[in-house]
């Protein structure tokens, strides 16, 4: 029996994962990790309001999700000042993130992003055909200038901006992402993935422009609100380019009780803001630990940081390795002009205790190993 | 601002929704239903082992998943007597069979399934561009000999099987299966969507023959094991079609408390059994009350009874909504030869007393106005 014949996109596609998560990886060590600081999840939880909403939410569990998330999108509208129908909530941002891609994507056409930026995106970009542009960054900053000037040369059909950029923490104030978004080609669509920017500093996010379809911003609960497992992202746009979105999700992709934390977990402002609190302290911490062991932290906006294990990216591939193996799991980026740094999680005192601990002599293991 | 172009695809399409929501409705009615009998879930709840395992996992939901759903999918592997490798889970059935499209379907194939069967299907086909074909039922069952005979006279990319069917709640034997799956023209996919076969009869079934690259199997966590709300579904099939699924899936998409509820409930057997016990119960109380208001309920082999009410479809959309104005939530097949009926959810005694006391009501309105 012969199988029957794979589109020619996913005929040609390798085989390719996003991220290796941590439970692989212990399963390959054969032990867990002392401390989870690889992920950019928030140690820190989510509001006690939302775990006590998902644990009432257990047994009726046996309800499907409301489709339309009426009630979620209602609080995400109220909350930005926007009206439901610019709303859509999808399985975390990556799950908005193939959606779009097939919104606008045939094969051939051109995306472009930066070297280094969120490989997922990627990762869906293939998966539709999409040709990947890349441009590096600058200064260790996603360069927003020459990114819109390759779209424009390539007329793109979409351009990929996260404003804080992953892995490195870095932002652009709200004023020049306006400005951006102003020089913007007629044919592309900004991606603007704006995972972490509840924990930057205020003026980082430009004003939602709701009358511009040409722009989609994205947000999730599983970063500064503490639910990655609930797998919730959303999406606030024109009405237009939201509407599509119904004609091509998954209308019964969302968990009812990942739907209910996250609508208690918006009403909880008074939690987020504890929450983000936590996190610019824990980056302090990640960012005195890394200097008083001769590493040179970035700033960032971020609930991770990323730090400068000031030699090559084979030293800091050892650096990672030997934390690995002393039961911390971090991570490194992998492009080139960024591949110097690991990156770390914020975390709670304890797992940067952790950290701290193991840091010195996985400094010690990379220069005996270079 | 203009909006970037949608692909053709997506243009053409006209906005499309396969399920209003029953939550949807208690919004427009401005109340609530006082039984909930339209959606198939499993009223009877999942296992109590599940319950307490997903009550465990709220307060660790700042965790992302584990991408590769390993522990589940090893679960289901054993359970099935296959391989981990022969195990996908997604997002519910619904999630897999997009991406199934995504796999296999450029614009323009053609993809054939039963007039009337699962519209979920066919909404992912036409966002993938597909050319959906439709067999009429015979006999209020799927035709699956005319359905083999029409994939090949297409070429068919994919043929959508459902067995037992959803609305109808009609079957085939196994061995039927068997020989209709040994009659495929080599370029089709056969989608064998097997979400309700829990609660059929012993030998509905076929033998799932993971060398086969030409079947895969749909089951889900939905129906029987009653955790619609969890979101979880998996397809078995020969190991380099499930493979490909890591290439176009949402690696993050499950959600962590649906992935710990599923793996406990799938290791309560013993839950399960119960649970179709129940159902089948349900299912002989439903025809009971149907056949005491002189109308004629169908054999079911799922969680489900399809109700003949005796004359066209007018009449039983008058059924219908006399039934939801009594606050009770059933839904109805539309398609041709099957739309003189109703279809009503197994549910608990209480559920189906509401039920039993609408109903003759509900036919009597539906009289007078025919």
């Amino acid at each position: 029996m012969s199988r029957p014949p794979f589109t020619p996109t996913i005929a040609s596609l390798p085989k390719l994962v996003p991220f290796v998560g941590p439970e692989a990886l212990e399963r390959a060590r054969g032990r867990p990790f002392s401390a989870r600081l690889g992920a950019n999840e928030s140690i820190f939880g989510s509001s006690p309001k939302a775990v006590a909403a998902m644990r009432e939410a257990a047994a009726e569990n046996w309800k499907y999700s409301d489709p339309e998330n009426f009630e979620l999108r209602s609080a995400i509208a109220d909350h930005h000042g926007v009206a439901i129908e610019n709303v859509v909530v999808g399985e975390g941002i990556d799950g908005l993130l193939g959606l779009t891609c097939t919104m606008f994507l045939t094969p051939g056409a051109h995306v472009v992003t930066t070297d280094g930026a969120y490989p997922t995106f990627n990762f869906h970009v293939r998966a539709h055909g999409g040709v990947l542009d890349l441009v590096p960054m600058h200064d260790m900053r996603e360069d927003v200038p020459r990114l819109i000037e390759s779209a424009k040369a390539l007329s793109a059909r979409m351009l990929y901006v996260s404003n804080p950029n992953n892995p490195m923490g870095s932002w652009w104030p709200a004023e020049a992402m306006t400005q951006f978004i102003g020089a913007l080609a007629p044919e592309t669509l900004l991606i603007l993935d704006e995972a972490y920017v509840e924990t930057a500093p205020e003026g980082t996010a430009p004003p939602i422009d709701i009358s511009n379809p040409q722009v989609v911003h994205y947000r999730t609960f599983s970063k500064a609100y503490g639910l990655a497992g609930a797998r919730i992202g959303y999406a606030i746009g024109e009405s237009s380019v939201i509407e599509a979105f119904d004609k091509v999700r998954n209308h019964y992709g969302i968990n009812r009780v990942g739907q209910i934390g996250a609508l208690a977990a918006i009403r909880d402002q008074a939690y987020l803001r504890d929450a983000v609190g936590a996190i610019a302290a824990a980056r302090e911490r990640i960012a005195a630990i890394a200097s008083a062991n001769g590493l040179s932290p970035l700033p960032s906006a971020a609930n991770f940081v990323a730090i400068d294990c000031g030699r090559d990216a084979a030293f800091a591939e050892h650096v990672l390795k030997a934390l690995l193996d002393r039961d911390v799991f971090v991570r490194k980026p992998i492009a080139k002009g960024i591949d110097h740094c690991i990156r770390v999680s914020c975390g709670r005192d304890e797992d940067l205790d952790v950290f701290a601990k193991a840091l010195p002599a996985a400094i010690e293991d990379a220069r005996r190993l270079s």
